[in-house]
């Protein structure tokens, strides 16, 4: 019966969550009954999309949901074998004991690293796959917006713009992160918001207006996006980061949608799953040839966790953060 | 050569226009020459869209533009008779000569009154189909609401919702377009949204959420649907009126798209001109049969223009508004 730390939000933050929002938790856990695993988590993700959940979604004195790698390490369940990766919700914990229900197993790529599975190569990627190609309908030498262009999604959609042969304009927070996009990625514009005032920034940056903005921001950048939107311009909605902490996220000019027959839509990475197979194909080559590139910040310990999503919202990541839960 | 009167925009009205931002002038309109027609205007629509068009769009110390209907009184054109009934952009004025660009002929239904032309059975109405039959991709059944649904579009659109069997919330400004929305259209709830606050109104109108919402409004109006949306949902944006005067149509909680995978679009009614002869085939059918009921607000003479479309961002209209030009 081993025990495990798990992260427990025991009260709802008003704006950016603190550290004191949390709870470190030790239990038991179960070993693994009949027909049951037991899984020791390896990696947890840290999204943006979290954020959200505390204000309403996430039980309070609960181990908090969060998706994660794991690896199957007792079995009396005759799908897994021990050794085997599986890939889950119940991110914020050491181990946990399952009916298999809610447990996908995952056969990593030989030839690339296995983090690549938690963002890239899974769903972080898959949603910027997806949110741009699918929703945003994206075709070859469009114009495209994407903001936290540094972040985990917003990285990959940028890259498959760039891929596409698309103008792609890139926004962040940092000039570390700036420099990263211009000169390993090679975006045609990059802004950091920081220092530029973003309306002004984007409307240097896009001569020929944009056909699509990748949104994972809304307030401020989308305002800036739909005064520069072209006809019949697409805006796949990701995140609304914007708005997380702050409530500062009132959008002033979404009429400009009419005249230009602007489309926007919110959706989640389940929204496209008829794509995954080609996704895996194409995102697995790409990473291969380097045509993707990626950045990780991994805290370590399960302990870090409630500081990796504070750091998250404020920026701290450079790409995918993840924390190391065991190994 | 006839004398025309004609009404020009003269001054930019800051928040709701105001009779002195316009100016009736009197004016020659040449005869017909070569290859030309003189028409004389029967009636002009009046339009929410047109208060965008005074702050940018139309010329100052012009005759405005404006979707009309009239009669070729001298032709000297082979593809026009006198007599010819032609839609045309050319609204505020009662005579103009033309080369027959942008003139449309219309054929009247005989069994109908010639002004739903004006209406249901044109643009208006087809802005009402389309935007919710294509844009909004209605189906049988739904949960729909409808703002400004004692208007020209919004009463159309609730209409054809309840044909196909939606349960149908309306909103209106008065108790009296209410209670036409009530008993003479059979909307399944309507709500005096100046009686009633907008936000908990439509929620005790909704108790099964809204798959689509047909948006004349947006601001406070939108924010209460995006706080009603189905998953999967759908918001055609025909109009923003809640900001063409006040600019108060911030929207604050935008990110509700996101979870529930909304779609929001605006568009025009050339969006989906493959559906102008299915419209006019249903249409005509629902007016013949009484299904679609109409009513309609007319003001007499050119000089009323100015007021009619000071009348209409009031509400001062019952479904459509119009100014007999001629007759």
């Amino acid at each position: 019966m081993p025990k495990s730390r798990e992260i427990h939000l025991t009260r709802r933050p008003a704006g950016m969550p603190q550290e004191s929002d949390f709870t470190l938790v030790e239990r038991d856990v179960a070993d693994a009954g009949d027909g049951e695993v037991l899984v020791q988590n390896l990696y947890m993700s840290v999204d943006p999309a979290m954020r959200p959940r505390l204000t309403a979604g996430q039980a309070l004195d609960e181990a908090m949901m969060g998706g994660a790698l794991g690896r199957v390490v007792q079995s009396k369940h005759e799908g897994f074998a021990v050794g085997d990766l599986v890939t889950n919700r119940l991110g914020f914990r050491e181990y946990f004991t399952s009916d298999g229900k809610g447990l996908t197993k995952l056969t990593p790529d030989p030839d690339l690293p296995l983090t690549v599975h938690m963002h890239a190569l899974g769903m972080t990627g898959f949603t910027a796959y997806g949110g741009l190609l699918h929703i945003g309908a994206l075709k070859d030498g469009e114009q495209v917006f994407v903001s936290t262009a540094g972040g985990a999604v917003g990285s990959v959609a940028a890259q498959i713009a760039k891929i596409k042969d698309c103008y792609v304009v890139g926004s962040t927070g940092s000039d570390e992160k700036a420099r990263w996009l211009s000169d390993e990625v090679g975006l045609d514009a990059v802004i950091n918001y920081k220092t530029q005032p973003i309306r002004g920034a984007l409307e240097a940056a896009t001569p020929k207006g944009l056909d699509v903005y990748f949104d994972n921001v809304g307030g401020d950048h989308l305002e800036a996006a739909l005064r520069r939107m072209n006809t019949l311009g697409r805006i796949p909605v990701c995140g609304f980061i914007s708005g997380y902490n702050s409530g500062r996220s009132a959008v002033s000019n979404l009429s400009n949608i009419i005249y230009s027959r602007v489309m926007l839509r919110g959706f989640v990475g389940t929204d496209f799953m008829h794509m995954y197979g080609d996704f895996q194909r194409d995102m697995a080559g790409w990473l291969k040839d380097g045509r993707v590139k990626y950045q990780e910040t991994i805290r370590e310990g399960i302990s870090q966790a409630p500081q990796a999503l504070i750091g998250l919202m404020h920026g701290d990541n450079a790409g995918k953060m993840l924390v190391r839960v065991s190994s």
